[in-house]
Parts: structure tokens; C-alpha cells; sequence
């Protein structure tokens, strides 16, 4: 196992052009940055209260009161310090420094003279700290702060808030390290790991990054220590529905090594194996790199829905088992699919395999583009892939299902997930090691770096969709050879390039298209290829998609809305022998993304409106249907919603009677 | 609105044959006393504590402790009581009676001198009586202490436990009286409602069914009482669940005559409409009557389940939606069904029209006997229609789904509900008025009573399954006319009388065939009809359904079980034109119920085992497949079920494309 370098060139040379991402990127610096300023101060009218800022005066002795909100409100104030970080990389969102710089100082009035800094805990329970690791979110929430940090360093040099999260660090690494009394204890939602890796990576220190890997060597050793802690504790329960815990809930059933499959709360289980990948590849641990790619395949194979989306369990937000993907009642949280994207982008960098990104862009073009509204001002947790608002009902089965994206919430993570991703999409988009520039998804975008110490310019116009081409303007300065590696999406069927006008052949390495530039200059490559509306059906052992097919675009899925289709989605037939025809967006959604018709039927039992249950007399009526890209569902009308659709299936001949 | 005085007859006179019914019935007596007898007093291995006679016993001060185990642990006595007076009133169980004295001289010294009676209060929270309405179930509570009681008068005719009960109820009767300080409280679990009008009729007290009749009319009045309730308690939260309440989940949303939907806990909603029916007919309420066949109606024509299963929410075991019928995860608690044959009886008895026995057979024949396993000792509480055994995970969605019947548990209210109901199974065959004896469902039984002062005896031997036909030996001692009204299932078709081998032609009214015989001595009427194994679909607005269709032969409803089948019976596809075939079974199964044996069709969608999600290329390989009765199911081989099977539908002619 060779160590690999593959790691994403700077934020602030990468400028996304597509309509759709540059939309929602836009709106991330426009609308999102001071809407969530305003509800992190609690004065946006009609969301509910944050606490967060008045968390941290609390804890800083400069306001009185307890903690309030959830225990781990400080992270909505990282993230948002995260994803601002990310805009001022990118020259955006600049009028929001002066707060950012307000809120570090706080933070900082907030930490306690030892490195220690979280705010329920130093409020509401001096003396308990280090205790509660299944609810207390201590380490996940300083995870976040350090994430926050190094952003904040990365795009604007300032070392105040870095400096803060390596005090905090420092602490942590004294209190868990091995010998210490807490030497067996893990965090009960990872995040810590993976912060850590880029602390260490951020300033050389690698005790961060041993942390990391210790907390991963600890985990799920010696009868579980997470299922002792959150059955021993004498004091009071934080989440109710820990009544349920088990050790798969948080992935210390087994330690990582030995995981084979895809248990528990997803967004934990994401955040773990993106450390896991970083571990493997930082230590050159092949046993770590191997569970890293069973776990891949358990997810991806077996316990993914095609929308990218994670967690079939609604209770608990957590996977189940293999094949078991509901479509209505699941969890899908946007924030386990950015935590998808963010491991599938490590085993990526690992492997040099482009393949991951098939999987990343499934997550981010469906279910991360689906949590957020057009107008950016409202969220979805929970990603259904099918949905009938009437039975959506407060006090049942069916509540955690909203039919309708909800502004912020108290539980706050899906908002600020989301914006820290799009804040930095960039980073998926290229990456580069010394001899290379990767292009892993074909959105329209440019970027300036240095490989092999050449400057190196690549502007990217992807029209693959609408016209099947993609555009790659590579301009280098230096002399030496650079390779271009350009993924070839899994989509893409029957590709060619052309340099300058003329065929090449470039190799296929990793599902990489392998092009070596030699020449300075300016060289136009082109890729055109073939990439057609499709029908997806799967496997035969997912039984809610028994005989469905949804209708895909790219990376794009698809999805009939009630306000195109009228009521009961489910009544639609659909026959998968006739291809979609993609027809010119008139919806007003962002984009310019096509939506596909196609002819179907409606299947009627033939029963009176009285009759619940009676013989069958079914009949098909024909009908023509539109289908809309699942990421823009709910923007126009809220309504039924249906991305998997009964396929007409012809009958065996000769076999009238069945 | 005429008065009706449909009653049952006693059920010493009763004497049930059906070989499926009387296996459970003879359970019942044998088994099920016994083994609950040894719960109550914990000294059954291998199931969770009852604490219930204990309880009794720290009530009384012979025993130092708490209260333990559920909140309405009495109650399991009750039923046990209730249960146990029916056998002795049918002449079994008699090695029980001295120990039933003795609980019922136990139950006395638990009383308080005032004549309050429940373990929970009078040992935990003294003084906090009448004060925690929503989740107390006092009323409850003291509702089966009533039905016991009742029972046991007109099982013994002992009045040692009814004077107890009767105590118990004047109290309340004070306390709840119109003017008192409690005259705007309501039960949170209603039950004492429908005990109050079994305790009037039993006892002649007026006073008791008024009771009943004003807590019908206090409920859901000015704001309602119990959302008041559940927010305002001081005390600590019985059930950490009813967080999420809200007036519906008690049906306190409205006044009941106002009510038109059947919402919230399915249990509560069945026994309070039972109490409407009877207080209804009591009272000749037309507006009560209306809103009761209002209620049936929204239940039957749109929220019940083709297995007579109720409550679509597996959370607070409620009803949802209309047309909201998930197969796999709802609740369909045993305990419902049997409320729902408790209220289809008296909207009978209310109304005199048979076909609400189409209901009760319904729920009987599926959902009720399917909550008991074959050997009595295993129950269900929750009667999925579907079920994937890999999938019933703890602590997710699905934990409350169990793939194969359980003990006894801590909240022990479904074993004993069914033993009551199959120990007094008569009571729902058979009914009569002044002039008519019904035979309700066709159950071969024979049935002693007076009608118009004459004695009547009624054999039954019922082979319409087996061979179309069903014969009624009635032999009557006097000279006056008695109708014989024999009600006409709604899955027999083209039916025909013979009155000792003569062909008649009996008037059909209220879906009763009405025979009037005069003569005495002994007539024998012959029903002769087609009963046909049929398929049977749901009305296209229930999505769950959509395509699909279910085997049904007479009142049972048939499933395929994994045992008979293989995996994954959500690929199997049948043709609805090709009827089932009903065969001998060979499955050790009692009540020789046939088997169905039909050809169909597995659908497999040609992707590979690693792929999940893929272009489909649907192939059909054809199969054989073998249904049973649902009520059997999972008493061989736990696995896969499910009773709803994909069509095989012909796509429409010339639409090659959909």
C-alpha cells in the first residue's frame, strides 16, 4: 500500500460557474451566513430559539442564566465560523468577519483557563465533565470547533480561533491519551477523529492525529464502553430514546478494524469512516483501509438509497439491514449524506480510485441539494423518497416525515451541514497529488494551482446533459508533463476526447481518463458521450422497490410531484421499455436542469369510493407524466412525491392464468 | 328509532363445535387459566414479572413493598377473573373457582373502606387519586373490575366480587357525578364506560348507565379536559410517550355524537364506541346512533385493515389517515380487533342489521385468532400484515414488529383479551329478542334458550367451506311462532334454503334470511350456497396496496408464509383471473382449514448481487405457491409472511410503450 497525497487544492482558487451549484453556493454567502447569524443571536423571527450565542456569554460569566437548547448548540456557531470561513476563502461574505471576529473573542471568553470549552457543560454541569460520552457530545462538539478553526486559519491567516482549539486539543490529548484514566474511553458521535486529523495536518503536529487514531484503536474494545456509560450514569438522561441503546447505535460494537457493515446512527457511522479513510491513509494501516472499503461496499452495495441517502430507520436515525430501504418512513438526514460525500471523497484520496465519486455525486446532486429550499430559507432532515403529506401526522409512526421543508430548528445540524458543504464544494470538485489534476465531478468550474510546480489553469464547461460535451481549457505555464485525470462518470456511456480538435485515446486508469500535458499553453480537450434519461430498477432483495423503476438524468434522480401529476403517485405505471424524454425546464426552478415525460398508466382497482377491500376489477387508463429532478422537490406546490414508480412489466406468454 | 332488545343469550346454553374454534376455546379452559394464573402470581418461568397478585397484597398491607409492573396491573387480574367466570359458566375450569375465591377475598381486602380499589395509587401515590387522567387508568382499571365482576355474578352467581365492584363504582358515581368537584373529568382509557351499562343491566341501577352516558358527554367539552391533564401534572410521567399527546389520542378531540373519523389509540377508540352503541340503545340517542354508525363506517369503509386490524401507527398504537394502511409497520393490536367485535356486536344489537358481523367475523377470523399461537402459549400483540423477520430490529422503527409470537409480557392486556373473547365466543354467534333467534356468524354450535316462553334448542353444522352447505336443527317445545333469522356472509354467494328437504324461499331483511317457525318439534333447514377461494384488492386510494391482491376463502383471509414459499415473497406475482385453489392441508395446523394452492410467478430484476441499484431486465420465472390463514400463520417455521401479492396485471393493449 502506497502512500497516497491526493488532498484538494485551495478554496480560493476554484470558482464554480454551473447554474445550478452556483445558485445554491450563492445563496449559502447572500442568505444563508446572515440568516444563521441572526438565529445563532436568537432574533430571526418565527425559528425556533438557538441559544447558541447566549450559550456562550452564559459560559464566559458575562450574562446570567443556565444553558439552554440542545447539548450540542456550540456546533451550530462552528459550523456557521466553518462555512463563513469558506466563503471569505472565496472573497464572499466579507461584511461578516467583524462578527466572526466578535463570536472567536467570545469563544475564547468562554474556554476555561485549562483548554476546556463547552458551554452546557461548564454552565449547567461543572464537575461532570468527561463523563457522559454516549449523550454528552463533548468531543463532537470540540471536533467542530477545530474544524471551524482550521477553516478560519486556511482563508483568513488569523490564529486566534486555532489557537483556541489546540489549547482544547492539547487538553484532550492529555486527558485521553493512552495511560491516562480515560485511556478506554471513546466519544459517543464521532467528529473528534476526523477534526483531528486536519489539526494535525494543519499544523504538523501529529499527537492530534494519533489521538484520532487512538480513539479508533479504542473503540468498541472490552465489553463496549459506550453501553456501560450510558447505563451506569447516575445523572439524568439527555435523550430520551437512549432508553434504546445499544453499541451498534454508535459503532463500538466491534472495534473499526473488524467492522464489516454499516450499523447504527448514520451520521456517526459517516463521520467514523471518513476517519477510519484519513487513518489508513496517514498510518498506512491496510487492515484499517480494508474495513474502509467493506464498509463502503456494505453502504453502497446494500444500504444506500439511490438518492445517495442514508439511514432506513426513522427511530434513531440509523442503518438496519441489508436490502431493508423503506421509501417513506426512513430517515435519509441530509447531514449522513455530507458525511456520505466526505467519506467517499477520503476513499477516493486513499485509493485513487474515481469510482467514489459516482457515489458522492448521487449523495450531493439528490439528497445534500434536497435539504436545502431554492430560496435557501428552509431545510428537510429527513429525505423521503416517497411521500403523501396526509399521512404525515404529528404523534404517529410518520412524524419525524415533514412534507414540506421546516425553517431552522432547534436541532440545527442539517442547515449548517449543508451550507459548509456547498461553501466548499470546491473541494470535491479537484483534487490534485504531485504529478496530477483530478477532476472527480463535471461541474462547470475553474481552478488555478501549482502541480509539480508549474501553475497550472483549468477552466471546465460541462453541457453534458444538454449536449452531451464537456470542455476542459487546461492552460500551463511551466515546461514539464501534468497530468490531467478527468473521471468518467459511470453515466457516461461511449465517451471520446478529443485535444485541440483532433481524437485521442487516453488511458483509463481508476476510471480516470489519463491525459498527459506536456506542452505550456493553452490546449482545449473535449469529452462528448452519450448521456441519455434511463430507467433504474434495483435489486431484486430491496423489497420496497419490488418491480419499480425511477427515472434518472446523470447523476441526477428523478421524481413525480402531485402539482405535475395530480394525487396518488402510487397508482402510476410506467413501462421501462420507453426512455424519458427530456424536455426544456418551464418550472422556475434553479438550474436549467430539463424534467423528463414520458407516457404511463394509472392503474384503477375498479372499487366504489365506499368499498375499502372487494374483487378486482383492475384497469389501466392512459395518462403522460413529469418528472422533476428530486433535489428541487417541494419548491412549487407541496404535495405527493414519488421517485420510485410501478413498472408495466409484460406477462409471461402463455401464462393467462398467471 | 325503536328500542331494540337484542341481547345475548347465556353462554351455559352455548356449546361451540367448529373444530378451529373450539381447539382455542378448549385452550382456553385448559391452558391459558392456568398459565395466566401462574403469571399473576409470578411463579410462571421464562416470562416477565406481573407483580399483579402482589400488588394486590401490598395494597391490602399483608405484604411490604411498592407497586410494580404496569400502572393497570390489576386489570390482568380482572380479565383473568373475567375469563375464568365464562368457562365456569360453560362448566370448564371448575378446579380454578377456589382459587379465584380466594383473589377475590384478596381483591376485597385491597379495597379501602371508602370502596376505592387500585394497587398503583393506594400503594405509590396515595392521595394523588382523580388527579393524572390521561395516563392513571383508574377508570380503566375499575371498568374491568366491573366486567369481572358481572360476569362472575352470572357465571356463580356469587355477589362477593359485584358487591366489591359495586362499591368501587358508587364511589365513583359520587365522585363523577354532575355537580361534583370531577363532573368535567373524563377517563384517559375509556372502558369503564361500556362496564358502567353491564353493571346497570346486571344490577337493574340506572344510576350506573347515567354515569356511563355522562362521561359520553363530558368528553371532549371546553378545551378539552385531558390535554389540560396530561400538561398541567405535577407528578412524574407514567409513560415518557405521551409527550407527543394530543386530544385525539383519547378521542377527546370532540364530543363523541360530534365525531366522524376514528382517530387516535385504536383500543380506546373501540371501546368507547362500543359504550356509544349501547348507550345509544339504552337511551334511544338518535344523535349517539348516528355518530356510532358514522364512526363504523370511517372504520370499516376506510381505516381497517382486510385482516378486521386496526391502529396504522405502530407509535401510540393509533389510527392515522384515511386509506393509510402500511403493511409492515403498523401497530393492529389484538386488543383492537377485539374491541372492534365488541362494537360490530352492538352496532348489531343496536340496529338489527347483520352485515356488521361481516366485520366481526373478519376481525375474529384474522386478527383476533392469529394473536394466539396454535399451542396457546405464544401471542402476538401487534399483526403486521407483511413481515420480514431481518428487518424487526430493535431499536429502530420496526423494534414494536415481532416476527414470531411472544410470552407473556409486562403489559399483558392481549392474552387475556383474547381469552375472554374466545371463553364467550357464543355471545358473538349467537343473539335473540322477543321474537327472533340470529344466528350471527355460521360457527357449528347448538344453542338452549326461550323465545316467546317457548325453549328452543338450535344445532348448527356448518360445512360451507368444506361443502356449500349448512344444516340447522331447531327443535322447539311450543306452539307460537319463533323467527329464526340466520344471517347471510356477505362471501356466500347464491345461497338457497330447504326446510326439511323442501325448497323455501325465506325473506332476506337486515341481511338476515328470516324463517318463521311455528311448529314445534324438530325442523331441519339446510343453506346451501358457493363459497369460493377469491382474490380480493383494495380500493385504488390505498397506496400500500396499489396492484396488489389477497387470497380470501370465507371470512379467512390467507397469507403466504416463507416455510411454503422460499424468500422474498414481495417478488411473487399472482393473476387475479385465476382463482386459488383450495386444498386438504397437510400442516398439522388445527380447524382443518384448507391450504391454497396457485400457480404465479417470481419477478427478478437481473441485477447482480453487488449491484443495488442498476438498468432493469425484468424476468418472470414461473412458480408455484401455497397460502394458509392468516390467523395460522407462524406456527410452523418462523420467516417472511405476507397476505397482499403483486398482480399480474395484462398491460393495456397497444401500448408496447407504456
Amino acid at each position: 500500500m502506497k502512500q497516497s497525497t491526493i488532498h484538494s487544492p485551495a478554496l480560493n482558487s476554484i470558482h464554480i460557474t454551473d447554474p445550478l451549484f452556483s445558485h445554491y453556493i450563492s445563496i449559502v454567502a447572500e442568505k444563508l451566513i446572515p440568516y444563521q447569524w441572526n438565529v445563532l443571536n436568537d432574533c430571526e423571527p418565527n425559528t425556533e430559539k438557538s441559544y447558541c450565542i447566549a450559550n456562550f456569554r452564559v459560559a464566559a460569566g458575562e450574562q446570567a442564566g443556565r444553558h439552554e437548547g440542545m447539548v450540542f448548540s456550540d456546533t451550530d456557531a462552528y459550523k456557521w465560523l466553518e462555512t463563513l470561513a469558506y466563503c471569505l476563502e472565496r472573497g464572499e461574505a466579507r461584511s461578516y468577519e467583524p462578527m466572526a471576529e466578535e463570536l472567536i473573542d467570545l469563544i475564547g471568553r468562554a474556554q476555561r483557563p485549562d483548554g476546556y470549552l463547552n458551554t452546557y457543560f461548564t454552565v449547567n454541569c461543572p464537575g461532570k465533565e468527561w463523563t457522559n460520552f454516549a449523550e454528552g457530545h463533548e468531543l463532537y462538539s470540540a471536533g467542530h470547533l477545530i474544524e471551524a478553526a482550521v477553516a478560519y486559519f486556511r482563508a483568513t491567516g488569523k490564529t486566534r480561533l486555532l489557537d483556541i482549539a489546540s489549547r482544547f486539543a492539547d487538553l484532550i490529548c492529555e486527558k485521553f491519551a493512552p495511560g491516562s484514566s480515560l485511556e478506554n474511553a471513546c466519544p459517543g458521535h464521532q467528529e473528534i477523529e476526523l477534526a483531528l486529523i486536519k489539526l494535525s495536518e494543519c499544523t504538523g503536529e501529529n499527537k492530534y492525529a494519533d489521538l484520532a487514531r487512538h480513539f479508533l484503536t479504542v473503540r468498541g474494545k472490552a465489553g463496549d464502553f459506550l453501553e456501560r456509560n450510558v447505563r451506569q450514569l447516575g445523572h439524568n438522561r439527555i435523550f430520551p430514546e437512549f432508553a434504546a441503546y445499544d453499541a451498534r447505535y454508535a459503532q463500538s460494537h466491534l472495534e473499526p478494524v473488524d467492522q464489516s457493515t454499516a450499523e447504527g446512527h448514520a451520521v456517526r457511522a459517516m463521520y467514523m469512516y471518513s476517519a477510519m479513510a484519513d487513518v489508513a491513509r496517514k498510518y498506512t494501516d491496510v487492515r484499517m483501509a480494508e474495513s474502509c472499503i467493506r464498509l463502503w461496499k456494505n453502504v453502497t452495495q446494500k444500504r444506500m438509497y439511490i438518492t445517495g441517502g442514508i439511514g432506513s430507520s426513522g427511530f434513531l436515525e440509523r442503518f438496519t439491514t441489508d436490502y431493508d430501504l423503506p421509501n417513506d418512513r426512513m430517515y435519509c438526514e441530509s447531514c449522513a449524506s455530507v458525511g456520505l460525500m466526505m467519506f467517499g471523497q477520503r476513499m477516493s484520496a486513499l485509493t485513487g480510485d474515481a469510482s467514489y465519486y459516482d457515489t458522492v455525486e448521487q449523495a450531493l446532486c439528490n439528497t445534500v441539494l434536497a435539504g436545502i429550499s431554492a430560496e435557501g430559507d428552509k431545510y428537510f432532515y429527513v429525505n423521503p423518497l416517497e411521500v403523501w403529506p396526509e399521512n404525515c401526522l404529528e404523534g404517529t409512526s410518520m412524524s419525524h416525515v415533514k412534507p414540506e421543508r421546516q425553517p431552522w430548528f432547534a436541532c440545527a445540524c442539517c442547515p449548517a451541514n449543508i451550507s459548509r458543504t456547498l461553501a466548499s464544494l470546491g473541494q470535491y470538485i479537484y483534487s490534485q497529488d504531485e504529478k496530477s489534476l483530478y477532476v472527480n465531478m463535471l461541474i462547470s468550474s475553474s481552478v488555478a494551482t501549482t502541480v509539480r510546480g508549474q501553475e497550472v489553469r483549468l477552466e471546465m464547461d460541462s453541457g453534458l446533459l444538454q449536449n452531451g460535451k464537456a470542455v476542459f481549457r487546461l492552460e500551463k505555464k511551466g515546461e514539464g508533463s501534468v497530468m490531467l485525470r478527468i473521471r468518467i462518470p459511470a453515466y457516461l456511456k461511449g465517451f471520446a476526447f478529443h485535444l485541440n480538435g483532433s481524437i485521442i485515446h487516453p488511458a483509463v486508469e481508476n476510471g480516470y481518463a489519463v491525459l498527459a500535458v506536456s506542452q505550456p499553453g493553452l490546449q482545449t480537450i473535449s469529452l462528448t458521450g452519450s448521456v441519455q434519461p434511463r430507467w433504474v430498477c434495483a435489486n431484486t432483495n430491496v423489497r420496497a422497490d419490488t418491480g419499480k423503476v425511477a427515472a434518472a438524468y446523470g447523476p441526477f434522480v428523478y421524481c413525480l410531484e402531485e402539482t405535475d401529476n395530480g394525487k396518488n403517485l402510487s397508482a402510476v405505471y410506467v413501462s421501462p421499455e420507453a426512455a424519458p424524454i427530456p424536455e426544456k425546464a418551464e418550472t422556475g426552478l434553479p438550474g436549467r436542469l430539463p424534467v423528463l415525460r414520458f407516457p404511463g398508466q394509472r392503474l384503477d382497482s375498479g372499487l366504489n369510493s365506499d368499498q375499502l377491500y372487494g374483487t378486482p376489477s383492475f384497469r389501466f387508463i392512459p395518462d403522460h407524466f413529469t418528472a422533476v429532478p428530486y433535489c428541487l422537490w417541494c419548491n412549487r406546490k407541496p404535495g405527493e412525491m414519488s421517485v420510485w414508480l410501478n413498472a408495466l412489466i409484460p406477462a409471461p406468454a402463455g401464462t393467462d392464468a398467471g
